[in-house]
């Protein structure tokens, strides 16, 4: 993938690029207070994929933090978490949201989803249908009371937040900025995010 | 699945049974100290399966605890959490064990894994290659520290506890009795369990 491409993510969709092991890919949330759901599969085969509980056994963790890698499901390094210009709020724990998820809240007829945002880009990658590993969520701010109850807030991103990620293999990076207006993550006001490529 | 049916899983290997809506299984652990991974896949498509980052969502909690569901990756409930005549602690955090992970623990040759394990009986019930889902790790002990790090202890439970699912569709439940020997979480023995179907 070329060196500086950016790309545009708009709200409620989602994009690709293809990364080389060692470049380098920035997140930004373009006008803040925006979830970022990513995810990560190997370019080489996309049944090898960015796996949150092959992560949390590794780093011995639940939210990742700059510094640590993801892993596969295969316990392979696949990206770094390099840099983080965000207040640092990240989730590990929640499924992406997809149509039944909206259709529990209450919503009538289609609403778009992260699910469905990366099975688009996949299939437009030429990988048809792939399993929707549970993402990697950017910006989203979840917290665990002492109880192990979770606690829900709005992304607290300001506009141009990012953070940096360096692929540890050749991969594809999906980001779907997050479609969910009606619980208060994105602060009920889906907005556009990029990619960057460095 | 015939009641009353009892079903002895040998130490470091799994088994399933097929229950139907309705129906109860217990969870035994039989000489005590032992995590069960348990798997429950949809018996109409194993691609619809008990998914642990789906379940946190709908129920808003890191650990299972009676009285809930466990929910499928299509966001359905596949098994309730009835009764729980054990210590208490269970985990929804952690991947299956699987032969990358013991080969990273230095471990030469072949080991016995719950990952493995699951592929058999499921290949064994006629269902081929499955995805292999994030399992429900009855009675590991793993506690959240504030800074979100995660903390292992071994098992407290004692002979006969057990656990008692009720399953809220047809589905297949697998029990590993977790073949993990190289770090606490079995008391570095592990042991046999048991399913009995009420």
């Amino acid at each position: 993938m070329a060196v500086g491409l950016y790309v545009e993510v708009p709200a409620r969709q989602a994009r690709g690029v293809r990364v080389s092991a060692g470049q380098r890919v920035q997140v930004i949330d373009v006008e803040g207070g925006q979830v970022v759901d990513l995810f990560a599969f190997s370019a080489a085969d996309p049944t090898e994929f960015a796996s949150a509980e092959h992560t949390r056994v590794v780093v011995n963790g639940l939210f990742p933090r700059p510094g640590q890698d993801f892993f596969t499901n295969r316990r392979r390094p696949i990206l770094r978490f390099e840099e983080d210009r965000s207040p640092g709020a990240h989730d590990m724990l929640c499924a992406a949201c997809d149509p039944r998820r909206y259709e529990l809240l209450g919503v009538e007829g289609w609403h778009p989803s992260c699910q469905e945002n990366l099975q688009a880009v996949m299939a437009e990658l030429g990988y048809g249908s792939v399993h929707t590993p549970q993402p990697i969520n950017l910006f989203m701010d979840v917290r665990v009371k002492p109880d192990g109850s979770l606690m829900w807030g709005p992304a607290t991103t300001k506009p141009g937040d990012d953070v940096t990620l360096r692929a540890e293999a050749d991969c594809l990076v999906v980001a779907s900025a997050c479609p969910q207006d009606l619980n208060e993550i994105n602060n009920y006001t889906p907005t556009s995010v990029a990619l960057r490529v460095l």
